[in-house]
C-alpha cells in the first residue's frame, strides 16, 4: 500500500527542516549500495538523521505506519544490505559522524556515520589504533562495519569488528533506545545482546553510537611478496604459514588480478606470476625478521618462483595498495559480482581450484583476491556489459561458488554480509533449524518486520 | 507441583540405565555449585547425559512436562548459575568430555564436560594453545566456560572465551539440536546467534559441543613482581602500564591476600607490602625484555617499594601460583562471598579505595585480587562462621560493591556470570529497557521458561 501524503507530512513535521528528503533526484542518491542490486526499490523518503533522538522519531513513525526502514551508512555495502525498498524510508546515518577519543580508557566513542578511516585517524592522533581495515576503509562507515561485522586485511592477526565493540546504543523497532556494554573490557552481566546486534545488518535495530576498543599503535611492519606458478600452490604456502604463524597480513591475488592492476595503474608487478602473496609481520624487534624468514622459507618450500622482502614501510605499502586496487581495477573490465566466500584455511587450495574450474566451464573471467590467512576469498565475477547470456552465467557462477564453499565446510559470506543478494543461499548453509531460530529472534525484536525487511531473511 | 512418579519413570525409561539418578545421596552431589548459595533447591532427578541425543531426550521430556532444567558442567560456578532448583532436573554434562584436536584447522572439538585444563593439555600435545585460563582451570569445564563467557589471567592480552568459540552445538528448549558456526575463522552468514549463546548461562539452550580456536603455543614468558605501599598505588601503576602496553598478565593481590597465602603455604612473600603486582610478558625475543623494562619503569614511577624480574619460567610460575592460591587460602579463614566486579581500567584505583572503605566501615575482612589489567577485581568477602550479624554485613558489602562498580561505569560481573546470586542487581546495571529486551529474547528461545529458571532473570 503506498504511503499516504498525510503520513509523510507527519514525518516531515516531526523532524527539523532538511532531515526528510523526498526530492527524487536526491532520493536517487540513497537508493543503491555498492552491490548495484537490480532489485533495488524506490523509497518514499530519505531521513537524514542528525542525532539519536531523530532516529527514534523516525523509527516510531515507521512503527506506527508499518513502514519499512532501511538503515544506511556510507552506502558501500556489497550485498545489498542497504538497498532501498519500495514504499519504505531510507534512514541515513551519514550526518551522525562525531568521533571522540577517550585516551585513558583507550576507547573511541563513534557515531555510525563516521568513516572507518576517520576513526583510525582520530585514534592515531593519540598514538592509538583501530585495527579493522576493510579494503573500503576510506569510504565505509563504522555503522556499516558494525552492521556487517566487517573484516579486512589485518584480521588474520587482529580480529574483526565484533572483537572491538565494547558498547552500542541501539534504537529498537519500537523506537526505544537501549545502551549496551560500556567502557569496561570484561562484562558478562546479562545476555550477550550487544554481540547479537553486531552483524545483524540493520534487521534488529539501528545503531546510533559505538564504543570501540583501541589498541596501542601498530609496530613497524616488514613486507614479504612472493610469486607462485598457480593460486593453488600459493594457497598451500598460506596453509603452511598459518599452521605455525599468525602474521599481521596474509593476502593473495591471482594472475587476472595482477594483470588488471597493471593495466589500470602500472606498478611493475610480475605479469607472468600465477599468484602473488602479500604478507606482513609487525612482530616486535628481531622477532619480525624471524617471522618474515619463516614465511619466506614456507614460500620457498611450497615452490615460490620468487620472494622479495622489504623493511621499508613505503615500499611495502605499495604492494598492499596494489592488493587494495584490485577491485577498482577489475571494475574497469566490466560490472562486478563480488563474492565473499570463506572456508577453513586448509581447504583454501580446493576452493581456489573450484573457482578456477567454474570460471573455465562457464567461460567467465573470475579474478580472485583473498584474505588468505583467514580462508576468506573474494572471487570477482566479471559481468561483460550488454551480454545477457554472460550475465546469466555470472549469476550461475555466483551461486556455484557459494555452494562450493558450503560443501567445503565454509560460509557464503566472511565479511560482507548476506544482505539481499545472498539470502537465497543462506538456508542451505545454516539449515532449517537455525533459520527458524533466526526468525524467532527477529520476531522477538521486530515483530512487525519493519527493520530492513528482505535483508538476511 | 511435585513431579509425578510416572513422569520420572518415563524419563528413566527413555534413557539407558544409570543415566537418570534419583538416589538422594548421589543427587546431593549435583545440587550445589561453588557459590554454596543457601537458596539452592533439591532436584527431582539428575540426568548424567552421555551424548547429545540423551540431552535432547531429557530436554524434550522436560518440555513436555514443563520441568525446570539446570544444566551443569563441573559445578565450579561462582554465581549460583548451576544451583539446583526444587522439582527440576539437573542435566549434568560431566560424562560428555571428549576432546579432538584438528591440527590442520587449529581447532579443538570439545564436549562440554571436558575440563579447561584437559583442553589445554590436548592442544599442547600438538604445539597449540587454548588461552582462556580461569583460576579454576584445573577443575572447571569448557561447557561452564562457554556458559559464563569465562575469563582468566591471560585475557588482558588474549581475550575471553567468546573470542575462541568458532562453533557450538546447542540443544534448544524444545529439544531441537542446532549447529552454529564451524571451522572457518570469519563467518557473517546470518545473525550472530552463536555469540548469543556464549555467556547465556544455560538459559537459552544446552551446549553439547564446542569448536574452539587454538593458537600457536605461547612464547617464553618473563615475570615481574612489584610491591607497593597500597593497592591504590599499585592500581595507578596498572593504569600507567595499560595506557601503553598489553602484557600477557597483569594481576594484583592486596596485603590481606598476600598474608592469607603465606599463612596457608609460606612462599616468602613480603608480608608488609600493601599490594603485589604479578605481571608477565610473552613478547617475542628482545621485545620481552623491553616490555618488562617499560613495566618496571611504570612501577618505579608510581612509587613501587621493590621490583623483581625473572626470566626463569619456574620462578615466575611460583608467583602466579601464589596469585592463584589466594582463593583457597582465604577460604581457610572463613566462608567466602566472591565478588567479580569490573570497571574501566582508569577507575580501578577508585574501586579499590571504595572496597577498602566498605570493609572498614562494615568491619569485614575483604581481601582483594584483581585481573587488574582488565579492570576486573575479585573482592573476597570473608564471612566468619557462625556469626549471623557478620553474615548480614557481608551481604550488605556484596551489594555495596556491585553498586560501587555500577556507579564507576562498571559491571557487577566481569567473568563469573550473574547466576542466581547477582540477579537482583542486574536491572540496576542494565536498566529496564535492556531487561525487557532480555526477556523478549529469552521468551523467543524458551517460551515455557524451563531452561535454568531463576538464573540471570
Amino acid at each position: 500500500m503506498p504511503l499516504s501524503r498525510e503520513a509523510l507530512a507527519e514525518l516531515a513535521d516531526a523532524l527539523p527542516d532538511g532531515v526528510v528528503v523526498t526530492d527524487p533526484d536526491l532520493v536517487e542518491k540513497y537508493r543503491w549500495d555498492r552491490s548495484q542490486d537490480p532489485r533495488t526499490g524506490t523509497p518514499a523518503a530519505v531521513v537524514r538523521a542528525e542525532d539519536a533522538g531523530q532516529v527514534q522519531t523516525a523509527v516510531r513513525w515507521a512503527a506506527a505506519h508499518r513502514v519499512p526502514v532501511v538503515p544506511r551508512g556510507a552506502g558501500s555495502g556489497l550485498s545489498g544490505g542497504s538497498s532501498a525498498v519500495d514504499e519504505g524510508i531510507v534512514l541515513s546515518l551519514e550526518r551522525m559522524a562525531e568521533i571522540e577519543i577517550d585516551t585513558s580508557c583507550q576507547v573511541a566513542v563513534v557515531e555510525p556515520g563516521a568513516l572507518n578511516a576517520q576513526v583510525k585517524a582520530a585514534a592515531a592522533e593519540h598514538g592509538l589504533w583501530y585495527p579493522p581495515d576493510p579494503s573500503s576503509y576510506e569510504f565505509c562507515s563504522i555503522g556499516g562495519n558494525v552492521a556487517t561485522n566487517a573484516g579486512g586485511l589485518c584480521c588474520v592477526k587482529y580480529g574483526v569488528t565484533t572483537d572491538y565493540v565494547l558498547g552500542l546504543d541501539v534504537v529498537l523497532a519500537d523506537g526505544t533506545l537501549v545502551q549496551l556494554g560500556g567502557k569496561r573490557i570484561k562484562d558478562v552481566a546479562g545476555l550477550s545482546l550487544m554481540k547479537l546486534f553486531v552483524g545483524s545488518e540493520g534487521t534488529l535495530g539501528v545503531v546510533t553510537r559505538v564504543l570501540l576498543r583501541l589498541v596501542p599503535a601498530q609496530a613497524a611492519r616488514s613486507t614479504l611478496v612472493a610469486s607462485f606458478a598457480t593460486p593453488t600452490v600459493a594457497a598451500e604456502a598460506v596453509v603452511a604459514i598459518r599452521s605455525r604463524l599468525r602474521p599481521s597480513m596474509l593476502e593473495l591475488m591471482d594472475q587476472a588480478s595482477i594483470r588488471a592492476v597493471e593495466a589500470h595503474r602500472p606498478m611493475g608487478l610480475d605479469l607472468e606470476a600465477g599468484a602473488l602473496m602479500v604478507a606482513q609481520s609487525d612482530a616486535p624487534g628481531a622477532a619480525r625478521t624471524e617471522e618474515i624468514a619463516l614465511m619466506e622459507k614456507a614460500c620457498v618450500d611450497a615452490g615460490a618462483l620468487e620472494v622479495f622482502v622489504t623493511d621499508d614501510a613505503d615500499e611495502g605499502e605499495q604492494f598492499v595498495q596494489a592488493r587494495r586496487m584490485v577491485i577498482p581495477a577489475v571494475e574497469q573490465i566490466g560490472a562486478l559480482m563480488l563474492e565473499d566466500v570463506g572456508v577453513p584455511v586448509p581447504r583454501l587450495p580446493e576452493l581456489l581450484a573450484t573457482v578456477a574450474e567454474i570460471a573455465e566451464r562457464l567461460d567467465l573471467a573470475i579474478p580472485v583476491i583473498a584474505h588468505a590467512g583467514d580462508g576468506n576469498t573474494h572471487p570477482l565475477i566479471v559481468v561483460p556489459r550488454d551480454d545477457e547470456a554472460a550475465r546469466l552465467r555470472a549469476v550461475q557462477a555466483f551461486d556455484e561458488i557459494m555452494y562450493a564453499a558450503i560443501r567445503l565446510g565454509g560460509t557464503i559470506t566472511g565479511e560482507h554480509g548476506v544482505g539481499r543478494t545472498k539470502k537465497a543461499a543462506l538456508p542451505d548453509q545454516l539449515g532449517p533449524e537455525v533459520i527458524d531460530l533466526t526468525r524467532r529472534v527477529k520476531a522477538a525484536l521486530d515483530p512487525d518486520g519493519i527493520l530492513n525487511p528482505g535483508a538476511i531473511l
